[in-house]
């Protein structure tokens, strides 16, 4: 379908709202076409594309930006496969739209049925990496949304043209190309805007670094997912199996130490960190991981530096690792408790005692016992895709895939019934 | 367990978040034991009860409240005894917290369970009728939740015996009397203080008028969960059986006009309407409705008062009825889509495939084919027990009973798995 020209931000959020309705009726073999053209157009115009992120990236080395985000922004041919295939992996996975949750029939003969439907516009706001823009795009259509994308400025002109591309590629199907929105006003108030077009737009996700997320939570009159700083812990127990400990601790903080998944804080019980502290520190260490220490940690392993009250707070999303020497599992309990933002927690123990009251008293979106927190994702979940990690617990607690897009309403079937 | 006294909205707050932890933990046995406390302790200070809201009603009258305020604001014997059976009640519904919603097995040995917990802290927000102090501290209760409770300066002294007398039952139980908190301050600054009290409240429940909950949804950094303004539309379609239609729309409107779930306006096919709107009307108007018409209704039926662009908008909660005479389906679900507030919406119609389009294509927590929009309401839809009835999308939609205030945690457990 072919779409209108119009500017600002509440326009294109009715653009959205008036293509929410058409996207929430079409079959799930409509959707599928919609996302396999989709794919099929970043691979064919693969060139712009990648011209335009090169514009990005040259504006971003003038204005300095770190190795780090300069990563984030960088499109390649493999990275523009890999959002290709993303969107061809949601055409296999189930179509959540229209599922009867629950039916229960009265004793007055009224039939009940709660019914899943699209939440219908969604807001997105977000940092950096252009995938997000595709990511995004795809989720919305699969879950019969519309979207209403708001990117970083370092990401204008990559996610300027993906947009125009997913248009492009959704004028040939029966999806309509309104429900893909690109706000292009590049300033505070049109975030600003987009945060309170209740009515317009049903719910706001951010993903991005604290600054963002707290903004966005502060602002929004529109309900808002909160999505992901995670300060995770493992807590190795008195009874932990050593070879056991170290391998989980060693994964959650290297294997992949800027997501928010990756452990941040290492809890030790005392009995355990006197026997195998130094030597779980040393295989860190030989990681490439800098430790900070308590003064307990100090006195049982080497090269450590001393812990502050603030590496306690931080999320580091590098090689570093705050390590704390607790008495019992309830100190290990109320340093979490303290200092956590209820994103994975993970216990390490034989005892399964123990374990059950750390993954019964711990408040966090995933709770583990013996294994690496770094699992909290939707495809290691077994959910095939993934808007972001919710950290709150209304709506959606946890990796959120397409289920977690979705609203419901109830379905009454009656033959002529009134009450009283 | 007994109660330390302290002022102010975060010290509350801060008891409730503290309580909230011990609750999540008792077992349902604990919990029905508290609530059977609650129930009997209300019986037994029914005097000092009713004395507490004597006092209000001697201010309301001198503040020149309305009748229907005064009315909602009176405590009686009997509404007392209802409000006791209330708790009651609960003791008998399933225990939502520790159900294991799903569980998946995947490749790597890792066991994934959902499992269903309390939201944390609720903040309720509300006006006038006491009995809300009583429903939502037994709701919360049940679901492990604490509550920090804000009703109306109107019902001040009623509010501070109920919580004083549940306080006390509560004192002889196993559950902390700190997971029931009263904000007494009665200025705008201690609702302010609440809305924004994110990491201490996890979700903030207004019940009260319009101008109340516009006002939470703008302020509220705590996420919220929006009760409902419910102005619902019955459509009468062409081929909808006249008995049917009639006995409908007289039980949506005159059954109990004052609740949201009442319609404010009729749509009427054209064709329909000439033949059966006159006789109608009729039947409405010996039941007490004043109806504000169309040009074509008031050409139809007799002493129909003219309707303005504002009577498609108006929630009356009174014996007036709004009538638009249309053309189509198409036409009567546009109307519902401008005017409506996606509460309850209702066709009578004999056609299927009418009836299908209609409830498919209205967007609203409630939609109804050949029944009453009367029937939208927690124990209708057979939960046992409801906390209101959300018109937003996010987290619960239509009636909230007991599992509507749960989240859930995955509960991960495996036998030293790593990634990657």
């Amino acid at each position: 379908m072919v779409k209108t020209k119009v500017s600002g931000v509440r326009q294109k959020a009715e653009q959205a709202r008036a293509a929410s309705k058409r996207l929430a009726l079409l079959t799930e073999a409509q959707k599928n076409a919609g996302l396999r053209a989709m794919a099929q157009a970043l691979r064919n115009r693969r060139e712009a594309i990648l011209t335009a992120n090169e514009e990005d990236l040259r504006r971003g080395e003038e204005a300095g930006l770190s190795t780090a985000l300069m990563d984030r922004l960088r499109l390649t041919e493999e990275r523009l496969e890999g959002m290709a295939q993303g969107l061809e992996e949601l055409i296999h996975l189930p179509d959540p739209v229209g599922e009867v949750m629950e039916t229960v029939e009265r004793e007055n003969g009224l039939r009940i049925e709660k019914v899943r439907v699209p939440l219908g516009v969604i807001g997105m706001i977000y940092e950096a990496r252009p995938n997000v823009t595709v990511d995004a795009a795809g989720l919305a259509l699969k879950t019969g949304n519309a979207v209403v994308l708001r990117g970083s400025s370092s990401a204008f002109y990559s996610n300027r043209m993906l947009v125009e591309v997913l248009h492009q590629a959704l004028e040939t199907t029966d999806v309509p190309v309104d429900g893909v929105q690109l706000v292009e006003d590049l300033d505070r108030e049109a975030v600003r805007e987009m945060m309170t077009l209740n009515g317009w737009i049903d719910v706001i996700i951010p993903r991005g670094g604290a600054g963002l997320i707290e903004r966005v939570v502060r602002e929004s009159t529109v309900p808002v997912l909160e999505t992901g700083v995670g300060n995770c812990h493992i807590y190795v127990d008195a009874e932990a199996d050593p070879s056991m400990a170290e391998h989980i601790v060693i994964n959650g903080k290297t294997d992949r130490p800027a997501v928010c998944n990756a452990v941040e804080t290492l809890l030790v019980h005392r009995e355990w960190a006197k026997q195998h502290l130094s030597s779980l520190a040393a295989r860190l260490q030989e990681n490439g991981v800098e430790l900070r220490g308590c003064d307990r940690t100090r006195a049982l392993a080497d090269h450590v530096l001393p812990a502050s009250e603030e590496d306690w707070r931080r999320e580091y999303l590098d090689l570093i690792l705050a390590v704390n020497v607790v008495d019992s599992l309830e100190e290990a309990m109320e340093h979490i408790d303290r200092y956590g933002t209820r994103h994975s927690e993970a216990i390490v123990t034989d005892n399964a005692e123990t374990a059950r009251v750390f993954l019964q008293g711990v408040d966090a979106a995933a709770v583990y016992h013996n294994a690496s927190t770094r699992f909290t994702d939707g495809s290691q979940f077994g959910f095939g895709a993934e808007i972001g990690i919710s950290t709150q617990k209304l709506h959606a607690r946890g990796p959120m895939g397409l289920k977690e897009l979705t609203s419901y309403k109830y379905r009454v079937l009656g033959t002529g019934q009134v009450r009283g």
